[in-house]
């Protein structure tokens, strides 16, 4: 690296790849090196950015010119490539879950440890302007000790059928994001879960034949004393709506806005706006603000976060909770 | 009453008694004949209404000028008083709950329907423009099948230490209005639900004692298959704050706002403005609208709304989350 | 009165007359002893409120019963009431302006004068708690030095077509309402006002012919060395938008808000929530709180605002806004 | 070009100039190939994006690899490096005014359209998704015909004292942006202007001294018959507050928002959140867009817009505003 741009390879180039290439591009600090897919798209994605493209994540992990690795794969890539980066001596950017079960995730962060190298999970919420800001308000004191927490996730629509199955259920696809900003806002870890379930939207055939659900509703205690409350949909019908508030001693913080362009309509209906479409439009900020800071803590030997250990936390609540939505009563999230 | 005022009793003179008293004074088709209530603030009050100041709310019913009694007294006389109202023929409008246990309120509604005269209880919500308007919609279809309610009620300070062991607690004095919300709004029953509770506010040791909570989270299944989730809080620190979102198939609606005094400031700081206060400016036109409807219902003979059996349903729902808060585990509201 | 209630006449009992006899009778201190109007619907609203109704207004002044007028006739009846109360020694509320012209209006004032009466106007925005706290802040110096003033006042829809040629023009029958508030709010006199019109709305060949417009823009110079502007519609199409905004050395003050009922709705389309319809509905507590100030000044010895010489001020500003607008120029607002 | 990215000179490597270059090195379609300022910083700036930095903007508009020139210098060279530009054949891109006066603009127009290159002015607005979102649904008929604009733009705090007497006063300065918005929005020129200004704030001295003021309101009237209100201050004290209203025959429009970062505060004074600091920030998403669709234009040989023509048109609007501020009277804006 030596004073010069970190040698970095996309593993993964979906849409969410497309944007964090988008990202890696802009940074000045970084050298787009390669780009790893075997889909026809990632030549032209590559190309764009000036990387080389190869089809084979492994190939791209040992190029010499790759210092860090940001894996954008399928959920169950994720534990191999990390070992194979940590193998290589590569620092590691990582989308969340590392795994759908606890075993395959404590693996893979255990080479990481003996391999010592850096990982970052992409929980780009911590990142937003408005979710660091609360955190820095939270421990500043600004509003005391916290008495609750709420989060809402909603998405616009559900995803497709296929994904269904595969993705590890509306917790430890979707709502680990609430729950890593549970234990983020608070600083606190979460004592025990339970939670409710329906599927009730377009999809719910999908969702009840692979015992999942498209809306839940959870609640927390945290091991501070406070409370949690997470609702979920996996279909607003109106746009991605995403809110924290918070509740402690001297009042409230609440993370979230409720309109995307800047503009309203007057009629003789009353007044209207758009709402934030979905997470690239919310998060735009936030996903360049992650791959920034990973960026920095890589090229300062600064640590990482969140790290894997909070991936691994965030999962462990999620799962607690489907055991609870399907058998009932308040579960506790360990290993 | 013959085209005539309906001439009626206040039960209990206290600070929403004293609002009762305004309302009903403004309605011209009501003659706000006697207010009962044994402190010396009654009188002036009834000075100020041309009303009879008594202090005995018996002689208050048995009044022949009176043809409804509107019972704004402490928790526990209000069986009793809607037992004689009820025999002396009397039309009621009782502030919830009608008791603290089951069979109390249902002792008092059998002899409301042996007498054959209307009950109505104090939900206010139900007659707020808002609350209101989104049943109106829902009915109409449009948001499409409910999936998931969501309601918020955070008071702005606890109330004081004395109160606290003898309002029945948190989910029977607080919750239970967004109990009765959840029904009305839904249209649906609760088949289950499960809470957990806290205390950490400035109230806590005095909520403790009374094996209480300050703050609430609670999961409702409806027999709807939608879900509910309602958080609670004595004390905001902020002021008084009533959420209710409902989601559907078509999108959603959310009862409430943020702000009370149309004035707004900016200055280095950002933009600043003041939050409703408590429950009398919150829900002015709501209490204004329910002694309306009251009044109207009763001259024109016609069913009252929300009635006992409303009161009764929300009583079993508080009563089941206080089971689930010190048991745990999802609890069926049945009798 | 010696301790009893205020005997008040009603002069005039149209909608806003209706809806001033609503707040006369809710308040305690005020016996609504007559109502003249000569329309068959004034019958009815006497009947009511208990009040005798007569035909005359000049009966109605002359009762002896009558301690008060409250004037909300048309306004060329105005002037003429004015005088006959003040000669009768009676306490006078008017709806603005008092005249439509400054000789009618000073003479008015003179026989006000040497009688020796309270006259206050019906510049309702004061009692706003929006406005009212507005001009508190600013007294107490909270954005220091004034230095800009924006007003907006929008109809939702155009008056009917006869009454354009009587009313005064747009400056003089809805103007008035933002320069009262320029005036109250800047505490600051007009030192010169220049405008301009134009007639674009469904009404605007009615607008032409009486060399009116519906839809006006003025600036203001006042003597402070503050700048005021004011843009006016009779128009909005969607409802009656009413915004102030002041700006100061040290921040601003806006005085507005944009919902009415506490509901708003999404869907694919946005977020969407309703619009203040119209003035009944956003001053409808400044229409009870100016009353109420009358009825406390008038009864305590306090004297009254805003006074006769605050309706003769902005009548000026309004006069000399509608030589600008026909001549060009920047006019002085001298009588 | 032939197929390859578009090699771009950087004219003016100021504070809006460093934004303009990290904007042109995320653009894949761009090479950023100098950057001319004699300052220091101009060489970081450039090592830090890949391109040679020199201290003469000529050099660099003649360096063969300069395809187009963003120009981004202190005013008073926009001109002459227009005409260079043109005359080498190259694209611009400059940021407005063109020049301080009507002939230095008229004679760099004649020089681009002799020389038939793509002129760009940085009127930014219009690519700011809410007022081309405005314009786009004005032109779609959403509103009808246009009644009304009302345009405000405040700065968070004055430029400095030496800035003043060289800007061209504040209608040339800052209310050109309002000026080429009211053009954009309505569709419509301006028929004749009328202004007042007044010098209130911390440089009032220094804007004296200039002839110029720090706090103005414009009226307008434009061809179509419409009305426009504009107000500016260079010191609002509390953000960069951007507000456009368009009200027409079927309701109106609103481009502006109120806050800048997702996070509320909520304590026992209320409600607070950030607002907006100023243009970086509000109008970063339009910065991006206007230099995509300058790359994309001149790329494609597509017409570039707004164009000089528009630069011009808003600069005589605004020297006419000037002389109505200086003598009084309405100004119509005609060369």
């Amino acid at each position: 690296m030596a004073g010069g741009r970190l040698g970095v390879a996309l593993l993964g180039a979906g849409r969410l790849g497309a944007a964090h290439a988008r990202t890696l591009a802009s940074l000045p600090e970084v050298h787009l090196a390669v780009v790893a897919d075997p889909a026809p798209a990632a030549r032209e994605l590559g190309a764009r950015f000036g990387a080389r493209t190869v089809a084979d994540a492994r190939e791209a992990i040992l190029d010499p010119a790759v210092e860090a690795v940001v894996i954008v794969t399928p959920t169950n890539a994720h534990a191999v490539q990390i070992e194979a980066a940590a193998r290589a001596k590569k620092a590691i950017f990582c989308e969340k879950p590392i795994a759908l079960d606890v075993p395959s995730t404590e693996r893979a962060l255990a080479v990481v440890k003996e391999c010592d190298v850096p990982l970052q999970i992409g929980f780009q919420r911590r990142f937003d302007s408005g979710f660091a800001e609360a955190r820095r308000r939270i421990v500043a004191g600004e509003i005391g000790r916290v008495h609750l927490l709420r989060s809402v996730s909603f998405d616009p629509y559900p995803p497709p059928p296929h994904y269904i199955p595969t993705c590890g259920g509306q917790f430890v696809d979707m709502t680990i994001h609430d729950l890593d900003v549970a234990r983020f806002v608070t600083g606190s870890e979460v004592e025990s879960v339970s939670a409710v379930g329906t599927a009730l939207g377009p999809q719910a055939g999908a969702f009840r034949a692979a015992d999942d659900w498209d809306t839940t509703v959870l609640a927390l205690r945290f091991e501070s004393g406070a409370l949690g409350s997470i609702v979920n949909s996996r279909q607003s019908g109106y746009g991605y709506d995403i809110h924290t508030e918070v509740l402690g001693d001297r009042g409230g913080l609440k993370v979230g806005y409720e309109r995307h362009t800047p503009i309203t309509r007057y009629d003789q209906a009353g007044a209207h706006h758009d709402y934030v479409p979905y997470f690239p439009e919310r998060f735009a900020q936030a996903y360049t603000a992650e791959l920034q800071a990973f960026v920095e803590a890589v090229r300062g030997g600064k640590p990482v976060t969140p790290t894997g250990h909070d991936g691994l936390m965030a999962l462990r609540i999620a799962l607690a909770a489907t055991e609870s939505a399907r058998h009932g009563g308040a579960w506790t999230p360990v290993s």
